[in-house]
């Protein structure tokens, strides 16, 4: 048995995996600019630790991201944060059962209802006493047939460990137990390399189970990095919203230019000026010409650091050679809008 | 039926996998320290890809990782940089069959073989002109029958490709094919996010058929990244020559530093002085004391950033409190050393 849940626009249960994140400062300092980039690569759902922010201040960031996101408020335990966020139009709150009296419920239950906003019960294994699966059964138990006593199921279900088998089996208990929609992620999951392979191993499994509704790799770094392995890890399978694809080569000493450096900031001019949904574009970025437009011929286009510069190709030929990093940034997205237009007449004209 | 093949002291193809990266940089600009932190990283064999270096200057380098890693020489496809690789003393050399004439092996064959050098053929998709299956068999049939022939034997293969579906299909073929000790990665592979989800996708695969002797995450960035994916793969699936784990949380409003950049600090300590081969030790790094330490207490050494430090932690308890960095390395360097001292008594005991 399947449920179907919604926070904010965005439908949880129907087969769709959503991309999440968490912002990972006080709202107030996020520029416009730096939300709409996450909403560009692929970002669906966004969370954040509520601390101090007033009820207005939330209010006029739920309407900052409201073309972007939907917002969730992780409020771990405090009522009084429920209650502002709900009231500032939150699309979610999350709460953590371990550090939160059932009977403090009633009043959210009634105001989520209301304004129909979900709630995430989302146990963190770290935060408990006990932590076998008889506990944490009884947590869902008790938490889930409290709501649906209130007649309230628009609920998302997490559990999350830092331990890769104990992730996976308790992920598929209560996915199966329950029927909600989950929410699938690894709790201190590490720095980008071992959040991104961990995860992507706990990905791999429980994609299987049919029972991954949204996903976010917990990361020890950017927002940024979070959405991209997501929208990887989603778009290898063929499940992504648009099929946009960058590939890059690892540099080796024959490269001239710091591999790294150069992907970054293709990648934020990208994302910056492209929504990815929808986006069927393949973007090659490499450190050598001499082996490196023969690997990315089959890309729309692709960007080459040179000893003196840089060079844009179209289709595997070479549209220009620049040597300014501005003149370079205005070209390439000249280059990308182009591709991007000539993909579109010719679909139509097909 | 699987073969054996030795890359210096490193055997491939006896179930155990190895790491594998590949230095970016000319040979001359590591220090002796970047290197050995490469080998306390887990680090089982490097790759470098040959220029301008003389015999003298790669057997000087060769000796330089006597104590830490064999070395292969990426020689694309010149004879003279392969025999200038073998007599300067390299574990092994690299040729990739589109860039190379057979007729040319014959010289290279009977070097490696009185070197006791392995060679790899490594086959990138991007620089084959027809990139057919049957082409890509075609050439490792003609190459494979040509060293045996010379009975030479102490081969490895491998063969990437940018895309997830056809690297599984390619390698699956030709590991079963061939039966030689397999080389795994994907070429073009991407940035650390994009590269290490899609890596670990593909090795999740083909882990399963027992074929991966050695695997690489090639990332646009640093050596050390790739280094520490591979571990963290092969440490998740129990596979990897010791148990050494670093959680981190991935950091909200309530963190009080910046965790990414102390996480990396923490680890640069860490692979600075400690080899993680059999180092059975968990650590974990959080940017919050409030929920860290209750979520880092089964760890054996938890370290905290808090609003005016730093906090270190024995087993879920307090041990000391400090606010300046140098202090901090110190007395982290101190307990980390006398965890795993007590660890190593606590074994002997018992």
């Amino acid at each position: 048995m399947r449920k179907i849940s919604k926070v904010g626009r965005i439908v949880l249960g129907d087969g769709r995996v959503a991309i999440q994140s968490m912002f990972k400062k006080p709202l107030r300092a996020y520029s416009e600019a730096s939300l709409k980039r996450l909403y560009n690569m692929g970002c669906d759902i966004m969370r954040f630790s509520i601390s101090d922010e007033s009820e207005d201040e939330i209010r006029s960031f739920v309407r900052r991201c409201d073309d972007l996101f939907p917002l969730v408020s992780d409020i771990q335990g405090s009522v009084s944060q429920a209650v502002r966020s709900l009231k500032a139009g939150c699309s979610a709150i999350r709460l953590n059962p371990a550090n939160f009296r059932i009977s403090d419920l009633e009043s959210i239950t009634e105001l989520a209802g209301e304004r129909n906003a979900a709630i995430r019960i989302g146990i963190n294994e770290g935060s408990l006493d006990d932590r076998s699966d008889d506990a944490i059964i009884r947590f869902f138990d008790d938490y889930v047939s409290f709501f649906e006593s209130r007649r309230f199921e628009n609920l998302v279900l997490s559990v999350k460990s830092s331990d890769y088998s104990r992730t996976l089996f308790i992920n598929r208990l209560i996915g199966e137990r329950f029927g909600y929609p989950m929410h699938v992620g690894l709790t201190e999951a590490g720095d980008i390399c071992v959040s991104a392979v961990r995860t992507t191993m706990v990905l791999c499994d429980l994609i299987k189970t049919g029972r991954i509704d949204t996903i976010r790799y917990s990361i020890s770094g950017s927002e940024e990095s979070e959405v991209r392995c997501a929208y990887e890890f989603l778009r290898t399978l063929g499940n992504a919203s648009g099929d946009f694809q960058i590939v890059s080569c690892p540099m080796c000493a024959r490269a001239g230019a710091d591999v790294e450096e150069f992907d970054r900031m293709v990648e934020n001019f990208v994302f910056d000026n492209f929504d990815i949904r929808g986006l069927n574009l393949k973007l090659a970025i490499m450190g050598c010409p001499v082996n490196g437009i023969k690997e990315a011929e089959d890309a729309d286009v692709a960007v080459c650091a040179t000893k003196s510069g840089y060079a844009i190709y179209r289709d595997g030929k070479l549209e220009c050679n620049v040597c300014e990093k501005t003149e370079f940034e205005s070209l390439f997205v000249e280059t990308v809008s182009n591709a991007i237009k000539e993909r579109a007449i010719g679909r139509k004209s097909i």
